[in-house]
């Protein structure tokens, strides 16, 4: 297949573009360097040593003697350009990637919170409209995330999309129906991927682009079989209190012999994914189209829920760390409960990698190794919900 | 009151302004002037001869003694500016119309989809992101649409804004539950509508905004009691194939003696509200904010439910002009009912002005009034929701 990558240069897509390549596709990498723009913004870089894009291009050539192309383009601005590249490469399908991905960064301030809804409403718009104009039959994938459900299942295991409800109607008769399942959006950057949902459905049902949009749940670990292959093909490793996800955070804590901080209470729940089992999904995802005329695919990319305070006890227990209770900066639930219905990936082949058999690699291999790397203050989470003073009369909880 | 009205110099914004300054709130205009650019780059312009806003407010001045103020800004764009005025007006609610709001224009062409979802987006989010960094307690309310439900209620009595359901849990226990009521967006357009629903609730939970959103079906008519004060205050009227609806179109082909267009079948039903209501619910709207802490406040702001058949029935005897069945450039079902709950408004105090009642003074004063200003080729839509190609597979339908 040719396969265009958009947002190929950030973590879960250079991963993603080598694992495609190494099992024959040709793909093109198209990224405008947002990721290490903001990095630049933030005066953060990636734990590991991430190579420039020309530098993990052609040791990714030496390593597996195939070709990556890559085009440096603004998704949510070039419109013109894309249409030429799509015309161009004619791909078969598209991951799109090209979104501003972090939760507190979407929250810093309102030059944040304007960016996210800008560039990633914008970009998914302009990649569906150039998908029409095209004319060419191109299958959309798209990273969604499982946060659009507001990480509470109440009583529900969530299922992949769409929800079978019951009505009462005018007459009195209940009558049934299936719908998206109601969003509850914790941060502006998951009200934009709930703003996606909406245009992948306007635009397969009016003009039948296929799309498979995959809720993700957190990615944990760094690397992946193709990006172990030489250094220069490293993947990023985030761990400050915008991009570090919860389980990073907890690595490089573990890693600096520093007490973890758990936001709150640690009762929340969150769903847990491999890097490794990632890329594969979005293969499996890429064998696996919707037929024409079928309504959006939607996978429940996950494979495992924690409690944050429990993957602290894991964390703690294993590399002999204490854990520290602190505020939580986000607007949320102290406790929740998650049940996910992850059936599909799961009959198509997928064999989850799990979080306590593969966590002492991490910490070894990737937190101890570069640790001297590390900034120890850029881990706590400084970007808040709401306002300070609105702050303090808030629950603590957890991120 | 101060109140900003976003939008103030557009069809439902201009007679909203001159209503709530006269009826002793003190308002500031502010518009960016596009639909009056749009009109330029369609080549179309409004039947009535709308004024520049320099003679609109200074003959609301004479006729009022009232003062209404103006700024041009981009609320898509001019955060910083917009921050400006909300510091120096300190409003206690404003008003947002700034949105695109032609279906057809929307689908038109790549372009057009973009301009709609770059504009109303941001125009929204930019809107409640300054509220919240402002600091001040504002009240907003936003012309939603009808349109967001997709024109179709199967057996349901379409609620104000939230739907009850019950679903089957993991234990097999029914759970209850109450949700936006989904969406089903039937273009570019309303999508953008369905995304702002999203943004408010969101910043309703997350910053405590409190907001109203209007869900309002198709305008007709033209004029206020503020607005026939002197013509120079006159409103807009709309009858080309993307600004003007379908009644203000049939109103100028009776008055111009041409067969009415029906797309179609004629078998949509759809929502209707006199520009006379839309300014009283607006009025009332503002009189009844959500408390704090309660969640969006959702009115369906219509008054009637017409098939568009019954509606060119109805005008054809009236006014004696034939109806010709056309191809439908929507994609839509032919046929659909509609059922819509708008007791909110009702016992608010609104006391509606029916179609039957009023349509004689439209077309004796507007149509009739202003014909010879009418470019009779402007009236057919031209635009296609999907390409030629596809859309002769199409069923005709009705817009």
């Amino acid at each position: 297949m040719n396969i265009i990558v958009f947002g190929g240069d950030g973590f879960c897509g250079w991963p993603t573009a080598l694992h495609l390549s190494n099992v024959g596709h040709d793909v093109v990498i198209v990224d405008n360097f947002s990721r290490r723009n903001i990095d630049n913004e933030l005066g953060c870089e990636s734990l590991t040593p991430i190579q420039p894009m020309r530098t993990r291009l052609s040791a990714w050539k030496e390593c597996s003697r195939r070709n990556i192309d890559f085009i440096k383009l603004d998704l949510a601005v070039d419109y013109y350009q894309l249409i030429g590249v799509l015309c161009d490469v004619r791909p078969d399908a598209v991951i799109h990637f090209a979104e501003q991905r972090s939760a507190p960064y979407s929250m810093k301030s309102s030059c944040q919170k304007r960016y996210t809804v800008n560039n990633n409403v914008n970009a998914t718009n302009n990649l569906l409209s150039a998908v029409v104009e095209s004319g060419l039959d191109i299958h959309v994938v798209h990273l969604g995330t499982m946060g659009v459900y507001g990480y509470g299942s109440a009583g529900i295991k969530i299922p992949e999309g769409y929800l079978k409800i019951k009505i009462d109607s005018e007459s009195g008769e209940q009558l049934e129906n299936e719908i998206l399942y109601p969003v509850k959006p914790g941060s502006i950057y998951h009200m934009t991927k709930t703003q996606d949902q909406l245009m992948f459905s306007f635009y397969n049902t009016n003009d039948g682009i296929r799309v498979t949009d995959l809720h993700q749940g957190i990615v944990w670990g760094t690397q992946t079989n193709e990006t172990t292959m030489d250094e220069r093909l490293i993947n990023r490793f985030d761990y400050d209190g915008d991009y570090g996800t919860v389980l990073n955070r907890f690595l490089m804590q573990a890693a600096m012999k520093y007490p973890l901080t758990v936001h709150g209470t640690g009762g929340q729940a969150r769903a847990f994914i491999h890097i490794q089992d990632t890329v594969k999904c979005i293969e499996l995802a890429l064998r696996s189209p919707p037929a024409h005329n079928d309504r959006v695919k939607i996978y429940n990319q996950m494979t495992e829920v924690y409690k944050v305070r429990d993957l602290a006890k894991l964390i703690s227990e294993k590399f002999d760390v204490p854990v520290d209770y602190i505020t939580n900066p986000r607007k949320e639930a102290a406790e929740n409960e998650l049940s996910v219905d992850n059936r599909l990936f799961l009959s198509e082949g997928l064999s989850p990698i799990t979080l306590e058999h593969g966590l002492l690699q991490e910490v070894a291999g990737i937190a101890r190794r570069y640790m001297d790397r590390c900034d120890i203050s850029r881990i706590p989470c400084t970007s808040l919900w709401v306002n300070r003073e609105q702050n303090e009369g808030l629950e603590p909880s957890v991120s």
